[in-house]
């Protein structure tokens, strides 16, 4: 298994590169990406070998294989089906979200339990109710799915996610919710990057910890 | 300084704890917290070993003090003023976020460029224009900001902000953002939560490798 930090890197020099390669970039090197993924080239260098036998010593990476490669190294070889569970504010801000597709993503579903919002459209998907969910994951081959219903009712609607066949969730919520130990959640919670960040600009960094 | 790693788990913990505090618990164990943060009891006294001497051997936490030393250790004794750059569908939900209050922050201006919604309503706000930045930063005291506009859009704003006297901003474009050294960006990126998702759910652990 790749170190869940090493995993975040990839994710963002998978976006570094991805843009390159929409610049029309052919080839370039650790330095270049590190400059704009914020690490270090030798950071790059280790995190990349993860991904097998890139580059060349001296004549650095080519864009394409090197985007094939992070995407194989990060599972992304297949088109992942994704749902939104809970269509408030941030729920209709993901549908009108433009990029999952060059990540591989494709928003199937979105649901509410308010029977108001059945039936409504957000982004480009029409709200359908739990009354069978089961049977719209099957029907939408999901695997996936953003949990952005209030905190209070996170625990629940992740229940019946998992009941449903869902198998990751993203959760919004800011709660800790239990899942069985073949579910995979991760937190996208902005409380604690803004803590983080109080944490840093509270802390700011004597000049000999200043980053090269 | 608090590697960052452990730096989000202690944010977990203090929510755990404040959730606690809530509940009217008076003291607690390592096991306990680990168990509602989804970590193990051994990790859990490692990362508060950052927060001082707290609690003893055998007897456990006094809910009241860790939560007092988790505040103090990520440097929230004080309230941080925040304000929201871009009130689209995220900056809205964001300005609707019930929780900021619970943690120290206040949510003290929202900032639009587009004059149509200058002069709306958002949450407790009402939007402001770009047109002079550094005098409304100063006379909301702002701290940070969240960074809630379109990737296209973020450097410029990031920019205005930074040129305005923000110390801290919170980035959810899907961009990555070049500040100057003295000032913290923390980024919000859930197509990388989503990536972490696929590559666990594209790799489900062995049995031998299932957390205890």
């Amino acid at each position: 298994m790749i170190p869940t930090a090493t995993l975040g890197r990839l994710v963002t020099y998978l976006r570094v590169v991805a843009e390159l390669e929409t610049e029309g970039v052919l080839t370039t090197s650790s330095e270049a990406i590190a400059g704009r993924a914020h690490a270090t080239a030798f950071q790059v260098r280790k995190d990349l070998a993860y991904c097998g036998r890139l580059g060349t010593r001296g004549s650095g990476y080519q864009v394409a294989p090197l985007a094939r490669e992070l995407r194989r190294a990060l599972g992304l070889t297949r088109v992942w089906h994704v749902a939104i569970m809970g269509v408030g504010r941030l729920g209709q801000a993901l549908a009108d979200y433009p990029n999952f597709d060059r990540y591989d993503f494709a928003l199937r579903a979105a649901y509410d339990a308010d029977p108001a919002k059945v039936g409504s459209t957000v982004g480009p998907l029409v709200v359908e109710g739990l009354d069978d969910l089961a049977a719209s994951v099957a029907r939408h081959a999901l695997d996936m799915a953003f949990l952005t219903v209030p905190a209070a009712a996170a625990q629940g609607a992740a229940d019946a996610l998992v009941a449903a066949g869902i198998r990751g969730i993203l959760n919004f919520a800011p709660t800790v919710i239990e899942v069985p130990a073949h579910i995979r959640v991760e937190s996208v919670d902005f409380l604690a990057g803004l803590t983080r960040l109080t944490y840093y600009v509270g802390n700011p960094p004597a000049e000999h910890d200043a980053p090269s």
